[in-house]
Formats: structure tokens, sequence, C-alpha cells
């Protein structure tokens, strides 16, 4: 943990970089620190995953779109992080923030061009097993 | 919100037309009404996404369906519906019941030539966080 | 129920197959017992799905990957069992310790050339609404 998964609509493979993407929002929740300044997330687990959906369906047929003067082919990205639970909530809201501020950036250039929404959610997580088998963490245990 | 995401054998591409569900979903939640009357869920936030799965194991290995008379390539979807926290119960129910009912309707026609599963299924987020950036609400909001 | 749905880096593409993983981890489940020796899942309601992110980023930028002898492209695995509510907290214990310990034995040959974590979680649904139709359980009650 964190996991963070984008699914998005696939028309926005064409628009934007989308490997680009989960490499900013990585670094976003590795740059996070708690009011002791300590990194809150440690890299080893750290993962970002991006879907595009092959088949979709956002909002109308497209009509407003195409009255507003747009295509009518709506974009849509639901970004959903999982992180561990017992960390406070000024935490949990501080990571919400920066991960969306980081992806309205993203966004930006073609947020003017295309009707696009971004939603981020964050969960904590509540499973009844965890369990991990990793060589990653110790290459960042040094 | 409501998100509903689609989890799906992709054996089921050769058979039906995915985009063309996630569309009659999306229609069936922005027809969905409450008990004054008004729709349950804003046009600019209802989204469908859809994921056929390139790797996947359902049931046995085969060996029931073939001996049935079928080609042991089983399929499965899953729908899973999100919503926001706070609707009534009654509200759920039928969300659930008119999006299997539009599901059955949909696979119907393979239904009695491929052994199928479907399942559907609602949650009521419980976010920690919840942020939004969009230019599609403005377009319904007339 | 059960679904476990697996969430992986693409890259893993290359080096193992993981539609032999799903059929390996639905084995997994159809083999668990509970106290009384009965199966603890049904044969027609379980299935894997896994699903390969084209877009990724784990940990860090691969710096630590490659310093370490390694091409510093980390792959990552995030395996999700959703079963249903109202088993014993020891039945989902033997479940994720089971799934885990079948999915390191897959990922063994590729754990000693490649850095790669794996996560498994098991959640149990809390769904405000469950629907199925399915002509697959038939197969599997005579």
């Amino acid at each position: 943990m964190p996991h963070l998964v984008i699914l998005y609509t696939a028309n926005l493979d064409r628009d934007t970089n989308m490997t680009a993407l989960c490499r900013a929002l990585a670094d976003t929740l590795l740059q996070l620190r708690d009011d002791d300044g300590q990194p809150v997330f440690p890299t080893g687990g750290t993962r970002v995953l991006a879907y595009p959906a092959p088949h979709y369906a956002v909002a109308d047929d497209g009509t407003a779109g195409k009255a507003a003067g747009g295509d009518g082919d709506y974009a849509f990205v639901y970004l959903n992080l999982r992180m561990g639970a017992g960390r406070s909530d000024a935490i949990k809201q501080r990571a919400g923030n920066d991960l969306l501020t980081r992806a309205k950036a993203h966004f930006e250039p073609i947020f003017h061009k295309k009707h696009l929404g971004i939603t981020l959610q964050v969960d904590e997580g509540a499973q009844a097993f965890d369990g991990k088998h990793s060589n990653l963490h110790p290459l960042f245990m040094k």
C-alpha cells in the first residue's frame, strides 16, 4: 500500500500520456509527508496502475456536448487510492488534495478543448486478510 | 457518481456488443426516479466503464460444460455500481433491479447458447476523500 | 462469489503465463474446505479475472533497481478476493494464506531475476444489492 488505480475512458489515450500521469502521481505519493516531516508511504509499496476502458458510456448520448461545440465523446477519469487503515484524517485529506491537484495539472491542456470529468476518491482498506511477498522493499531500506 | 464498472471474460466480445450494453445501462441509471419523480443521478456524473479480462478462469476446467454440450469456455460478467452514501435502501434496490433486468435482456440472445454467469452488486461508497473537477456538469444544468 | 480480481503491471506478460495463474488460483479456491470438510465456495460461482495495466508506476523511477543490478522496470501484482459476508475469520485467513502460497509458487521462477511485489487482500463484501442470473450453477448441482 498505497495502491492508486485509475480507470478511464480509452478516448483519452489519443490526447494524453497516461504513463506520465502514473509516474507523476507516484511521485506525489512519495513526496507526501506527515506532521513530523516523515514520508507517509514506503517507496517500495507505492504503486499506480491505469486502465483504459475500451467500452464506456458517459452522461447522455453526446447531444449536449455537440450542442456546446464539442465532439460528444466525453472523457472520464476515476482515480481511486486505497490506503492502509489507521492514518489520520488530515493525512487522507492531504493525500487526496495533492493527488487531485497533480491530476488537474496533467489534464489542464486538454480540459479546455474536451468535455472531461475527473473524480478522485480515497478509500481506507478494511481487508480481512493482508499478505505480501516482495523483493522491492529491501531496495529502499538502506 | 454513480460509477458502474463491468468486469467480464474477454470471450464475450465475440458474441455481444459491450459498448451498447454500457450505453443501455447508463440510460437505465439516468431514467431512475425517486419517490418524488426526480432523477436519482445527475446526467453529468453518470459513467459506465467495461473491461474485458484477457486472462480468466471460471468454475471448473470446462469438463462439466462440455459434458452438457457446451464448449467449456464459460463466460462471466460482474457489474459493480458504486453510488454515493445517503440514498434510501429502496432506491438502491430499484437501481440494482433495473440494472440487472436490463443486463439480462442484453444477454438473453446468448444465454441460451452459452454458459454464462451474471452478478450485479451495488456498493455504497465510504470514501475518506472525494474530489471532483469537471466541465461536464454545466452541460446539463440549463 | 467469490471473485478474485488480479491487477498487475503488463511487463509480467513477457515472463509468465497469467491464464495459468488464474486457473491455479480458481482451483485453490475450489479445493478450500471448511471445518466440516465441505467446500467453502460453489464451483459455479468461483471466478478469477486478471488485468494487465498498460500504464503504471511502481516505487521510484527505477534508480534503486538498476543500482542493484536489475532493469529498473519493477513488476507488481495485486490480488483482491471479494467474498460474501458471514464466513468465519478462520476461513478468510485460510483462503488468503492458500492463495498467497499458490501465487508465490507461480512467481518463484521470476522472483529471483526480477524486482517484483505481490500483495493479496481479502475483502468481505458489504453490498446494498446483490443480484444474479446464471446457467452455470446447475452444471455443478447434480
